[in-house]
């Protein structure tokens, strides 16, 4: 079996699997080739379990030799982020506080995928507890840009999205508080969903009622990201705020006619966020791909203004309490940025927090009532292109100065604070080559609209068919 | 038409009207009439809309003439409780800084109602902001026992509670913080469901995210409460927790064949909380009735350590937020237990609010393995009987002194920690003649089954039907 197949999408996998012209042996076993022959380039997957891949990849074919039942993902290759539990499976969380960490629980996300029959081939890398949109720590080091070695693939997620990217496996999990399913989906042309609050139910979740974080599906393909959906979402009772429907509504490819749709689209976000030339040159142009497909495009944005405090408080406040101690007992093992956001979290009250709970549900009616004149947002998924990997943030976007880490990545967290679904999809490349991603912001949620406008526009473009150039 | 018609449930009412029995007019003049003669002595309906009533009640009138679709509540008065906002109709939050408040729109639950067909005759008294669970209040006074008029009907949602006992509407609203829809149904012999958290969507809404509150139906028996959910549940998107199964799963009288059904009796939380004598003495005997009709019962309770913290932090945080710039400008505008619960809400921090949100959690989980084994948690509603009105609160529960006017409701507060549903059903009464209700809490999201165990209950004891003398 030639590597040809791991750019196959996952359905087609999927697909030669049940039909039997390929094994789930064989399918792995070329993955993890693969992964021999690519990894070493971009570092996206950070631990690798070939022996117990190919033991449960024997298992499956058994399974398909005895005719069982299989699950839609049977016999499909996927890693799991460095911030997932995996039973058995080394999960540092980017840190060196946890370099040696066996967890004896798998996440929820990961026994979901398991269920549907994929077959956990390692790990993938992510910053230090996840902080940051650019994939950086001092267990792993630094996950590399397929399109262009020598820039960032992004973040949290990036060492996902830098795997599906090159074919390393072709579907995945990831999570997204400020970003991290969409930021790095952009910078590797590759599809990432943040779905509704609730729609991919977590666990173990330390404050699962106050959550501003969510798990989601990432892939190459938007209905790859449909499939991967339906056998993540869904009630589970270990998570107070799922939601109820059963997974099973996103796994039919979503349609993509989206003729009669209202199209909103802010380049800025009202105004609010700075935005390289560089990305926009790419996207304004784009996206009149929705008035041939029969939808109408209005200049229009919902009013974020607050959103910035909202977030920075609200995540302030989860970190100080998940790693304060941590940040205070031991900073050498904590990065400066980290800790700065962990004592900010320290310092907040009560007073603080429901001042933040307040303007996040203006911010959440404002959004509702945008909604009602429209299917759905469009925006830059990132106000930049892919950065240099020496540097730690961009200094500068647009010519304006950012105060801090989280300052250039505002065009995904302001989305975050009020729960929208929100999918980052290929659409197409700047003069200089790099990935630059369209942001589709569906009403709450609307997690099928949101998959299929972004359907509907990778149809029509096929981006996502330009696979990097070390592959 | 005689008055006898108000003490038939509300199916019975809907009937008749639907029957075109009776007519909406007939059944409004008739409450109306008895709000006129009993009221005064209960305290219980504290503004009347008798015009505005009558208004609706012909117009629903020529709806049925016409052959007009009809809700299920058509034609039904229903008196809302004074904190749910009526456009054009004085809603006071049983505070004097509001003693003048006439709102422009209606609470989603109130909207909801009337589109069910119910025809709103008044507001029904609550405790200043719905503190505490004795229902008085510097505007209207004190809402009396309907069993004893030297005794309170219990709060916050007491006016309705004691509304609903002496036939002055069929069906109600509620809400419940810390027991509000339980409490006084318990001291009412009515029946109070506190919905899962997200059931009853809520709006206006301060801090939706974060709720401990909840909205929910009352009425005089289970079916009733029943039906009234399957037209106050299901989504809204104003609310962004809430659930998404339609309330008509809930619109059908609950199944009450609860063979097989494995329940758990705790008298005392586990040993944590305080119960008079003469309410085990009523609730004691009673429960057998479940091993009549087929149920396994075993003394066995959730671990409810930690839920005193994260009840009384989350309730003052909100308190401090709400009231805590009028309790400041204007104290001698907020009752004394209102000031300083709002004071301890301002003392609070950031992580004082995180270690409650972790404890709650922890609570969650060991509910949610706890209702693995049981079907449904048999407790007291109430730690004590209703106690005379001259009493803020009860000092001393079964010989032991109470801190403050919170201990005395911890049977009701612990569980609306986690929320999970829990029903009061009436089960009987004191030597003395007072009410006695049971508390059923069902698993995570489970109101059917609550639902069920609590008909199941009613059809067999029927205590439902002792109507107060003064009827």
């Amino acid at each position: 079996m030639t590597e040809e197949v791991c750019l196959w999408t996952a359905v087609e996998q999927a697909a030669a699997i049940r039909d039997r012209r390929i094994s789930a042996r064989e399918l792995v076993r070329a993955h993890l080739d693969r992964i021999d022959r690519i990894n070493p380039a971009v570092n996206a997957i950070v631990t690798v379990v070939a022996d117990k891949a190919m033991d449960a990849a024997k298992a499956a074919d058994e399974k398909t030799t005895r005719g069982e039942p299989t699950g839609p993902l049977h016999g499909l290759p996927v890693a799991h982020k460095d911030l997932h539990l995996t039973a058995g499976i080394r999960t540092t969380f980017g840190s060196p506080s946890m370099a040696g960490h066996i967890p004896d629980v798998d996440d929820l996300v990961v026994t979901r995928l398991r269920h549907a029959g994929a077959i956990t081939i390692g790990k993938t890398n992510t910053p230090e507890f996840g902080a940051g949109s650019h994939t950086f720590n001092p267990v792993f080091g630094i996950t590399r840009n397929p399109y262009d070695l020598a820039r960032t693939a992004g973040g949290s997620s990036g060492g996902a999205a830098a795997a599906l990217a090159c074919g390393l496996h072709p579907v995945a999990d990831g999570s997204d508080m400020g970003g991290s399913l969409r930021n790095p989906a952009a910078f590797c042309n590759v599809v990432g969903l943040r779905p509704s609050l609730g729609r991919v139910p977590s666990w173990p979740s330390t404050l699962p009622w106050s959550s501003l974080s969510v798990q989601g599906p990432m892939a190459r393909t938007v209905t790859d990201v449909a499939l991967t959906l339906s056998v993540l979402a869904g009630p589970d009772d270990r998570d107070p705020v799922s939601l109820s429907e059963a997974g099973a509504v996103f796994a039919r490819p979503p349609d993509p006619d989206v003729r009669g749709l209202r199209l909103a689209w802010s380049p800025d976000l009202g105004g609010l966020v700075d935005v390289e030339d560089e990305v926009l040159d790419v996207l304004e142009p784009r996206i009149r791909v929705f008035e041939r497909l029969g939808c109408t495009l209005t200049r229009d944005c919902p009013d974020f203004t607050g959103a910035d405090e909202v977030f920075r408080v609200l995540r302030a406040w989860r970190f100080h309490h998940a790693h304060g101690r941590l940040a205070a007992e031991c900073p050498e093992l904590v990065k400066e940025t980290l800790r700065d956001n962990a004592a900010y979290g320290g310092t907040l009250s009560g007073s603080d927090l429901a001042r933040a709970e307040e303007r996040r549900t203006g911010l959440f009616h404002r959004m509702r009532e945008f909604f009602t004149r429209y299917d759905a947002l469009l925006l830059p998924v990132t106000q930049v292109l892919p950065f240099p990997v020496e540097w730690e943030y961009p200094c500068e976007v647009a010519g304006v100065g950012q105060p801090d880490y989280l300052s250039w990545m505002r065009s995904c967290y302001f989305v975050s604070t009020v729960g929208n679904p929100a999918l980052s999809v290929p659409s197409g490349f700047s003069v200089g080559g790099l990935p630059v991603g369209l942001q589709i912001v569906g009403p709450h949620r609307g997690d099928l609209t949101t998959l299929r406008v972004g359907r509907a526009f990778e149809v029509e473009t096929e981006f996502w068919r330009h696979a990097p150039p070390l592959t």
